[in-house]
């Protein structure tokens, strides 16, 4: 298993950090490895504090099933093939803003989840760092 | 960062529980300060039990997203952007009745919940509770 | 069952708060009822933030065993005969300042819970509080 | 009610982390406000995993009493007057590595956990991150 190092967190959470300053937002931004346990953390000032427990769970719930967390939305909905999934693990956060992270062999080492503002522009930025280690 | 203090938060509590018996309404009043931690609590004689944890946990929900706790609900149902947030943060309240406190100069310095009653009458008493701070 | 009315637990609260301003110490403050429900909590500015959960323990851990939270502790040491009771009940809080309400006759009604300074200060706060339904 | 900013948690973690490369160890290290929320945290490659709960519940700890983890861990032994302690708060960790971060005025705006180490070298990498906020 390949697993997000220190320094990959750091690049990721710097570039998350940039792209939420770009779009004017105060984001809470959380790192997990390739386990899913928390790597890096960040809180800009004035972010909402219920952002910080969603920004982790967006991570972890990304990484636990290797897809965006808004993709698993899309099937927990009522009526949906797995509805209510979001009791599992303690807690699932289902809307847009964790996106696994993978390095350029396309592996996934971990994952990003970004939680402050619309779910559009925490997904946005989730992307953003992501992208980081792909180019890398 | 400034924070509600305990006179604040008594003149609150208090001008909530005037605006509960003025509708004729048993109602449980909490207010969290600016980090979300419980500041001030009381219980109406006859008050449902079942509100306690209700009340704190909408003061808390507001907070933690500078926003009333039934806005936050009407991003979170089926279909909607924010669905099935309530799993995050230990359990977050989304109807009405968690209302930002925000002091002369419009900063959040704490969160007024109120619960007991209809959703409709809970909001009013919360917000009658919040009104207090913005005159004073 | 005989239970505090809100009326009764604000003025044991104030008791207490009047208690703690003679000490010099800042306190979190809770009144549960008869039902070991929350009743009335103040924290005063400044009192720590991790009294205000034991406060509450205290108050519930007093009513729910009719006794101080004091002499709990004293049964709960290694060797005692109550050894690690504080695991039960989603956790109990055995050292002092939990102190049983009682009314004229002696029926208890509550308890008060007082956290934040000495626990030779924390109780006497309590008891300081208690007091008041005795003698009215 | 002063708070830790950003960039001072950012100048927190990276003095902490330094200090354990000196002294050759893999630290969780975790940052909370004044409202003991989660503000900042990394995990160097390596560290144990257990420890960043742990690391969290340090700061957390830490900031709840405004006093070091392990000044509360001296008081919270058998016979001692703050025996169990660690139930309350959904879980305290009272052995050292968690220390308050006060600013240049001595206010407390936050505190510094570390765990991944033997508790001397935990707190020796806190308290050299705490170190820095009172030079600037």
């Amino acid at each position: 298993m390949s697993d997000i190092t220190t320094d990959q967190a750091e690049q990721v959470l710097e570039a998350a950090i940039k792209a939420a300053g770009e779009v004017g937002c105060r984001m809470n931004v959380a790192i997990v490895d390739a386990g899913g346990n928390l790597k890096a953390f960040r809180r800009m000032d004035g972010a909402w504090l219920g952002s910080i427990d969603i920004s982790i769970r967006k991570a972890r719930t990304s990484r636990q099933f290797d897809m965006e967390s808004g993709d698993l939305g899309g099937l927990s909905q009522p009526g949906g093939p797995l509805y209510q999934i979001e009791v599992s693990n303690g807690g699932l956060i289902t809307f847009p803003g964790g996106v696994p992270l993978r390095n350029g062999s396309g592996e996934v080492i971990g994952a990003i989840g970004v939680s402050g503002d619309t779910v559009e522009n925490d997904r946005h930025v989730a992307v953003a760092g992501a992208k980081v280690l792909q180019s890398a």
